[in-house]
């Protein structure tokens, strides 16, 4: 008999073109959006109030974009990223259809690009991943890079390909949702008063707050997202690694920094776009995280005026309260707090 | 730019009469009261059944009081209380319509009372906070005194007022769940025999189990009923502050309490009001808490005869098992493990 | 006044015959399902998608038959076994109808043998129990067996009486779930290639993967279940004991075990029956779990050419990958590491 257990994909298996169907399709509930909140305290009034929701023409409470964003993800592990050694990065990532309680995500994923790493160990695979719900409408489309192993340093590669990647999302692009308006959008229910107009390009925004993360809690977060990958789970093996200890997914971080940004942002009520990102260092149970973000390009919304478009850069610190604004050294790298550099879109009251 | 980060009132913010109405309404779901089971192990019937609560005339099953209490008490952190020094009392908190999965749960609290303190650098603020439903119908209508830090101890302070509050919430102003009959109360399925009658006034009930608090259960918990109070959350602020780590919400402890009073008040099986409560003394991760009760009065409900009430002391310790019934010392001052002093309206089949 | 706490049943309480109607039923919600993803990270995509669940003829995706398992286990804790030295074995256990959410739970309990041990100071209590649905159905049946400690070992003993427990269920007696055809069971969507035909008796499964027990995990499993056995909540008294620390409830390490299998039988839709189970080594918070599976058995099911059986043994291990399938040593005792020992039948599409 063959292994049955599943080897994960090594560079080599990856062709140009090559398309995975992820496996098991997952159900949203109510559920999912209590453990969510649970596990980030995510105040943002639309996807916290049924009734706030409806006033604003959405049919119930949409969830998070980012639960969404991390169970699509967590799919694509078993084939693209089981052998991976880092996830480099994240482009051109476009939020579509709300997504409700009740609805099914799959995701599937392409290769557009591959490029041996110049040691011969090594390789990087570059995928769009699309996340669609049981209607077939779009819940998330975005393209990921991740360094993977290889088999065997020997194997030819195949013709390098790197993709021709946007540094940012067009504002034009990004995803309204549909049959909403909000004329009606109440700031005092919503717990912050400035709206699209009150931000300005280069502002930026200490989130204050901090949270401190639990093995438990980001254990229950990634298993919730059915994401697989080995470093997050198990003690054991890890005590045995480089770090000697569990690795915090970096979507977990990514939640905890949306989350933290309530304070400075409250009424952003949705991420319309992933322009870029980088886990620019590790994070691990017991850390402390904050947040800060600069308002980096603001837009308006093609035929909406109530609605606009603020691009963000969020930077996720860990021991480290951000009053400073940490960011890069002027060697150019990042600092050594700094965990997390997220670039993209939100949607904002005008 | 204005900061837009929420500071929180200072003691000279607030005024007599002064409205808030505090943000981020929060739907309840199936999934609040799932992850509401698995922090606390609720064993109560009506809670737990929707047959159970049906076959009494309930809609389905309601929502544990104490966790739309929660929610409506977090609700008002960020104006009362988020330069609070300590939460000092509760007074008159009536229980109103039952909380039923898909219900949004809104929160507006009027400043009642100020009163400077000696020092200058502090002051009292009372509030009564009342909670809503979408229905308009109230669920949760309480008093409560927090101690405020001044922005600057050389501001003048406004002209004290403290507000009469009852010790007690006169057993008639209690409210029973409308269309209920408890006449078919299965005792046998509730899982313990005794009845209204069956309990004495000043009879006292170890409730013997104890359940160790773990940083991510308090930390969740918090989160799920949107409490932003920074101490529950940063270990790296907590670690410079007096006790060096992250306290547990007070709610926390009266939830555990709660739970644990099953064991001898299996049949209490509503909330229904809060006449006082003390949170004696600070509980942290790695504390185990136990609970004992005490029957101060008992009352019975006009215009029904298959339910009466119960007025209960129920004390929480930590670390230490309550056979001997811990409370306050020759000194009339709480002992050092007593962490909570709760005196409530229960109701109870007849 | 009596005492109202629960002080158990002692050995000298039980007698042949006497039946028990377990308290709390328990309506399973989407909530219990969320939080059961959170804590185990299932895969298997019958219970993860409604949308793949009633591509098979399903109303809906059903529960984890183990989230039922331990909900109905649970309930017999207050009677059976609140005063247990030892959960000795399981046996004759089948799954009936499939649980939705929204279905209300309850357990009652018979005793079927009663053996005093020859200390005299402990004997063991055989008891069936039964679990059904509000609408009379049956979602598991089971015999388990525990070692409860006497009131007074100078009591007389009843006189002894040991049932006749099948090692194995007959395959004859399995329940498919009605309604449904997996002639359109799409293995990719699933996440594994191999269907029952792929399976040979005498095959055995490394399942690979690993992960870390965390306290916080462990007692929301237990508690979510509403199973009070007081060694898994209170370290204060357990530091007090044998072990110095709190136990891990064995239900949460089949979970962990179940889950960790998809990594090698991933179509293995459903667990049918437990023919036999033992916690032969105590877990605690900190310890890795690993799992490996052997193919004792395959059966035809009687009247479906879309579905057959799978017997498996499953076996846990702590802090050792299970690449050399530890089970017993030379002298027939189970290993060290070995912590759980499960025999079950489990379906598979054909």
């Amino acid at each position: 008999m063959a292994a049955k257990t599943n080897p994960g994909n090594f560079f080599e298996d990856f062709s140009l073109g090559q398309v995975f169907e992820h496996a098991t399709p997952r159900t949203i509930t109510d559920g999912d959006i209590a453990l969510y909140t649970g596990l980030y305290g995510g105040r943002f009034a639309v996807q916290s109030s049924a009734e706030f929701a409806k006033s604003l023409g959405y049919a119930g409470q949409p969830v998070d974009d980012l639960l969404a964003f991390h169970v699509a993800f967590g799919k694509t592990v078993p084939e693209i990223s089981l052998n991976a050694v880092a996830n480099l990065g994240y482009a051109e990532g476009i939020f579509g259809a709300p997504v409700f309680a009740g609805d099914t995500i799959r995701t599937t994923s392409e290769v557009i690009g591959l490029k041996e790493n110049s040691s011969g160990k090594t390789g990087v695979v570059f995928v769009r991943s699309v996340a669609t719900k049981q209607t077939g409408e779009t819940v998330v489309d975005y393209k990921r890079w991740v360094m993977v192993n290889k088999r065997d340093a020997s194997n030819a590669a195949a013709e390098a390909v790197t993709p021709d990647l946007k540094d940012v999302v067009d504002a034009a692009d990004l995803v309204l949702p549909e049959g909403t308006d909000f004329g009606a959008y109440d700031t005092t229910l919503a717990g912050g008063a400035e709206r699209w107009g009150d931000y300005a390009i280069g502002e930026k925004i200490d989130h204050v707050d901090g949270t401190t993360v639990e093995e438990a809690e980001h254990m229950m977060a990634t298993r919730l997202y059915q994401n697989t990958a080995k470093v997050h789970f198990n003690q054991f093996t890890q005590a045995q690694g480089r770090f000697g200890k569990r690795l915090v997914y970096g979507g977990h971080v990514i939640s905890i920094a949306r989350a933290l940004s309530f304070n400075g942002l409250a009424n952003a009520f949705r991420v319309a776009a992933i322009n870029a990102g980088s886990h620019t260092n590790p994070i691990f149970a017991g850390d402390t995280v904050f947040a800060w973000s600069e308002v980096l390009d603001k837009a308006e919304c093609p035929g909406r005026d109530d609605v606009g478009a603020i691009r963000l850069r969020t930077v996720a610190t860990k021991d480290h309260p951000p009053a400073d604004f940490p960011h890069k050294g002027d060697d150019g790298k990042y600092l050594p707090h700094v965990v997390l550099d997220l670039d993209y879109w939100v949607l904002m009251p005008r």
